[in-house]
């Protein structure tokens, strides 16, 4: 048995999220149905991050044991013609029999794009959050810079969460904008329940001008929901990717 | 009676193309149906571009006559309630009453997106052409060069075309890369049928090392369908915009 980490995409627009649910099709269902039928094994796999539905992916990472001959750089190559056209295997390749791709050291890199002009952009209708009105790039990157660093993050976390500690640390939180497009590039050590999503619904309250951004820390010091901003809509994040400590 | 022009913007990915016609839904059809919702009245949209199926717009245009009462800049707003998400009409104004958008000058900008990488990305499927093999920009550049300017362009016309004259002038074709994703921006005073199309396929056959960049102006002079590269696939296509002599 070989342990195989791969890299996969997706266009969550179909998809409930990643992760197996019995209401809807999730991402982590059409993976180990591919893997399988291409295996003839019965393989689960285990991911690094379960984005909710809508969300997108160009890097997630996920995990399976299998005894397949297929080489493993080949995998990905291999269950691709399995998989329907918004779902890719970009990478694969073998790991330790005991690397587990949630319990160790990792750096996560999520994108939150907002189309900031008047009229909506159907060629972006699936991948970003239209916002109509002007919104201020130094102001949300005022606020931004509050947010860097470790914090307990308990006010940008769904009330559903389960985590054990709200503490968690903002590596980098870069604003940049090219065209009508907004990308808000969030960088960290791990991410509560929905908190990219109410990240950047806070910045772009900020950048309407309805809050300062000296108040990002009045919102961390509360450490309530209420006080962020609005949850932004899933089809705005893609999870760019996930680095790991060697 | 009041000539309104629309700016009409759209994801290709569902319609057989702008044209009405009896096998499929267009993008003229649906725009017809929602202003005619919109006005009370029996609307006929006009089109600047009968773009085909699968293909997009960022800004085509089009006109129709209306005897409704709402200002002529507010029935963008107006209609966009009335259209699926995959259409929307960016800009609407009042035009002269003989005003039409084929019968006189105009600069149409092409761009065509060639996701240029080894594996396909689920995000990009819908505006982009995956071709997986390098591609050199330098000589598709160099290739691009004999296209600019006033041509003969038989060779880059599908046979099915109706036009008078195969003789149009590009202004410019500029090849950029960022990232992974190769735009092919063409500008010009019309184009034939399947024209841009033929030459992305072309320049791309030529990126691959197929044939020489020099090869492009003896394709030129044979004025033969057959020597030009293959058409590429329609979802790389945007009709960018349409500049109108004042």
């Amino acid at each position: 048995m070989r342990r195989i980490k791969l890299t996969v995409a997706y266009d969550g627009t179909a998809y409930c999220g990643w992760q197996i649910q019995p209401n809807g099709i999730t991402v982590e269902e059409v993976l180990n149905r591919a893997l399988s039928r291409l295996t003839g094994e019965e393989i689960h796999v285990t991911g690094a991050s379960r984005t909710d539905a809508g969300v997108h992916a160009r890097g997630n990472v996920a995990v399976f044991d299998t005894a397949s001959a297929i080489p493993s750089e080949r995998l990905a190559y291999a269950v691709n013609p399995f998989l329907p056209e918004d779902i890719v295997v970009v990478k694969s390749e073998e790991v330790p029999a005991e690397w587990h791709p949630r319990y160790q050291n990792s750096v996560k890199t999520y994108e939150y794009h907002i189309l900031n002009r008047e009229m909506p952009d159907p060629l972006r209708r699936r991948d970003s959050w239209h916002v109509s009105f002007p919104l201020d790039l130094d102001k949300m990157r005022a606020a931004a810079v509050h947010l860097v660093g470790e914090h307990d993050f308990r006010s940008f976390c769904s009330i559903h969460t389960g985590a054990k500690t709200t503490v968690r640390t903002i590596c980098s939180l870069d604003i940049e904008k090219s065209e009508d497009l907004i990308t808000i590039r969030i960088s960290g050590n791990g991410f509560l329940y929905n908190m990219v999503r109410i990240i950047a619904g806070t910045l772009t309250e900020v950048g309407r001008g309805f809050r300062t951004p000296e108040e990002v820390n009045d919102i961390l010091d509360a450490g309530a929901r209420k006080q962020a901003g609005a949850t932004a809509p899933p089809q705005g994040l893609v999870l760019a990717g996930i680095e790991y400590e060697q």
